[in-house]
């Protein structure tokens, strides 16, 4: 068997050999973008359905609108275009031809008017449509949702973390009052939070990104924060409190109660197929991929281990009532008899996939009514009768889902470290990485040169910051709070 | 009120009110492009939670693709891209700028070095990859779906039946053997005529295209063709049997179990946002939109009548306890207490909505112990003791199911006609439209004569024709089977 990279060698390798081995996805020949693989893709599965229902039961609604944005809606926000601009893909024409040469090429009769961007976001083309649905309070709050993909052009791509198009989904809302707008973007901040920690087992910090780290377009960008095993950050979600920018732009107003006209209050708020890097770099390990339960496509892999066909026939009507039995709990169980595999082949593939529990049951587990259950997370083994099979394995995946997100806390918590000079600040960034709480003076050239010096970016201000006066790292001047630095992907 | 345009007065005019009252779509400013409206989604994910069970079950995994093809992957299977040329979106830059006089343009300087194409469908992509994929007879067969947006450029866009973007659903499968190709792409062709049927009450027929009316590259197009009130057929599915087309053009071979090497049989087959267009047609009427219960998102609606804040909450203390119980059973009910409108204004609405129940309830009710049910595809209303409305109400809903099918059935085998002569023929496809069940010679001369004269094509060669002898009604040549004329969408 090929022997595959260490996180400890060359943690970025390791994490593209990860990615290869549980067959999660491949770069695509299409500069920049992916081919998102079956389990992968069942991966983002999971993430869509859990977060879809909660956004509906939030009151959200579905709905799409187009892929193509006119270049002049784009630009009708200043700061938004200004962000956007150098990363759009741009359809020009709308027709192929044959030349004399019998090739295939663009047919220069046919090229647009204007040209048509492919959506990086949908502010723009989503506020054009609110301009036609919102005249009045009772259209208020108008709270919309969209699962789609978008593009933003990357010359160096990295598969989940960072490609050309990517799948998201984008919350779009409008609200009669300034105060609604904040709360539901904070209230979205705090479901994504609690969706990556609950079901993701990825423990995050919620906070506010400094005025260059925000939204092209927003008025303050809440995010929220992962620390992946190499110390460096994450962004793993964001929830934007647009103020009046794109009703302003796109001249949503609405008569209140009263019958007076006012413009709207707006949020936006995403995330991306880039959890599933995140997801991988928070809990994989030296032989690959690690996965929660409350996430993995299969909970449980079963490895019949024979010699003889009377072997395997026994030991298949023994796991079928399980099968049975866990499947009616909502345990997704995978029993693995392909004849063309051996089983230490087998229990290789299933570590690579993050298969969280793995049962191995052969002739002498049979005669003793008792079978082997692996656990992923710690690889610790146990026998176990069979009678109690059921019962270990539901309580197992419990266990691990809390023991992956008690580690990844752990983890996160001693890489965070409060220094209060900047030679302190810089040792730690080198010898240890992770999160780093320090004193700024909350001016934007610091920021910039902090970041020049050292690569290190303001993650955000945390949202449960205490209180603190103390002074900047940088320029010793008087600071009210410390913010979290680190490098981030 | 406004007056609302018949079916019988302007068909095309009444489908576009339909649809702006049910509040399901309306036309982007994008050109070509459609905005799908909350309650249309609702519809459109009902409709992909039904088949992405039933393609799972059947053995199809999803994943998912890049939207851009290179051109010259497009140009790989020749008669591919001489069928989708002519309607390909073309990027061709990756960036914007502010030009000296602070306009946002695209700039010159990034030009990609080879146009990409917005997918109109994604088999040279996918088969791209498939290379990589299948090896050997173990990789073999293949089952891949997508779900996507696809862009095929439009000048005359009509909301779901035709606009550049549409979002739909392709399955791609590599197979070892012809037959088993063969095989799958009838499968898929049988799963989407029974979905149609069963769940969204649509009868079709199932067939085969002629040459001239098949998909770009495929050795044979299977279909499901539909019957609208106008008496138009509607293509409302393809599977594609492709031979080895696309596996030659992309390399695609495995080594089999005798370790030599063949080209693989390919498959795809998709139906789209187009559906909704068809569901439309088939049932609705001049009040509105007219869905089966099983696609509904909303199946019961429960308007309350009352003048006092008491009569209110007797009202709705009975209500809580009915839709408790619905909602065990999986029916969707919403209690529509607005008290900013009038319950005839609330009727008006739900009609328009096409939600199969509505319950009125006012004091009288209660004191009898009763309500009013209205069943919306024959509008007739019952009064219903309240100790049976619980039952009353499911029965319906599946009354109602039925009974959409049976009369789109009936109006289906009503307007379909068989004929000998041509004058016969016109004379039927001018005075009562729909199917024209005829003889015709095979050729693809005689077929385009025919559409050139009445504008009527082949829609199918259906799969269960009787084998009978017969002169083609327009050459008098010698014809072993009748085919399916009919002016189409």
């Amino acid at each position: 068997m090929a022997k595959f990279t260490k996180r400890g060698e060359d943690f970025s390798r390791w994490y593209s050999e990860v990615i290869d081995r549980a067959d999660l996805a491949e770069h695509s020949d299409v500069r920049g973008s992916m081919v998102i693989k079956p389990y992968g893709y069942a991966l983002w599965e999971k993430i869509k359905e859990i977060l879809d229902a909660q956004f509906k039961e939030t009151g959200h609604s579905n709905a799409y609108f187009p892929l193509f944005i006119p270049k002049s809606y784009l630009s009708k926000e200043a700061k938004h275009v200004e962000g956007f601009a150098k990363e759009c893909a741009v359809v020009t024409h709308y027709r192929l031809k044959n030349n004399e040469d019998g090739e295939v090429v663009v047919d220069p009769e046919a090229k647009l008017e204007e040209e048509l961007i492919v959506r990086p976001t949908s502010e723009t083309i989503i506020w054009n449509s609110f301009h036609k649905w919102v005249q009045s309070y009772r259209d208020l709050p108008l709270k919309i949702n969209q699962w789609a993909n978008v593009v933003r052009w990357e010359m160096r791509t990295r598969l989940f973390l960072r490609t050309s198009e990517f799948l998201w989904q984008e919350g779009h809302t409008a609200h009669a009052k300034q105060e609604e707008a904040i709360e539901e973007a904070e209230k979205m901040l705090h479901l994504y939070a609690d969706f990556l920690e609950e079901y993701m087992a990825i423990p995050v910090v919620r906070g506010l990104k400094t005025e260059s780290e925000r939204f092209a377009g927003a008025e303050e960008t809440y995010c929220i924060e992962a620390l992946m095993q190499d110390g460096k950050a994450l962004q793993a979600g964001t929830s934007h409190f647009l103020g009046q920018n794109f009703a302003k732009a796109f001249d949503v107003k609405f008569a209140n109660k009263e019958g007076k006209t006012e413009f709207v209050w707006a949020t936006s708020w995403g995330v991306s197929t880039r959890l599933i890097g995140g997801l991988i770099m928070t809990h994989s390990d030296d032989e690959g991929l690690v996965l929660p339960p409350k996430l993995a496509p299969i909970h449980v892999a079963i490895i019949p281990i024979y010699k003889s066909k009377e072997q395997l026939e026994a030991i298949t009507s023994k796991v079928n009532d399980l099968q049975t039995a866990l499947k009616a709990k909502g345990i997704s169980v995978h029993f693995d008899d392909d004849d063309n595999r051996r089983p230490g082949w087998k229990f290789a593939q299933y570590e690579a996939k993050g298969v969280p529990v793995r049962v191995a049951i052969g002739p002498r587990d049979l005669e003793n009514n008792n079978a082997e259950v692996a656990r992923r997370d710690t690889k610790e083994k146990s026998i176990v009768n069979w009678d109690d099979i059921e019962n270990h394995i539901s309580d197992l995946l419990v266990d691990i889902q809390s023991n992956l997100f008690n580690k990844a806390n752990k983890f996160k918590e001693d890489k965070t470290t409060e220094v209060d000079t900047y030679d302190e600040f810089k040792s730690v960034l080198k010898e240890k990485g992770g999160f780093i709480s320090a004193h700024w003076d909350g001016t934007q050239a610091t920021e910039n040169k902090i970041k020049e010096e050292t690569k290190a970016t303001i993650r955000c201000i945390p949202l449960d910051n205490k209180e603190e006066g103390g002074q900047c790292i940088k320029t010793g001047k008087f600071s009210t709070q410390r913010v979290l630095f680190a490098k981030a992907y």
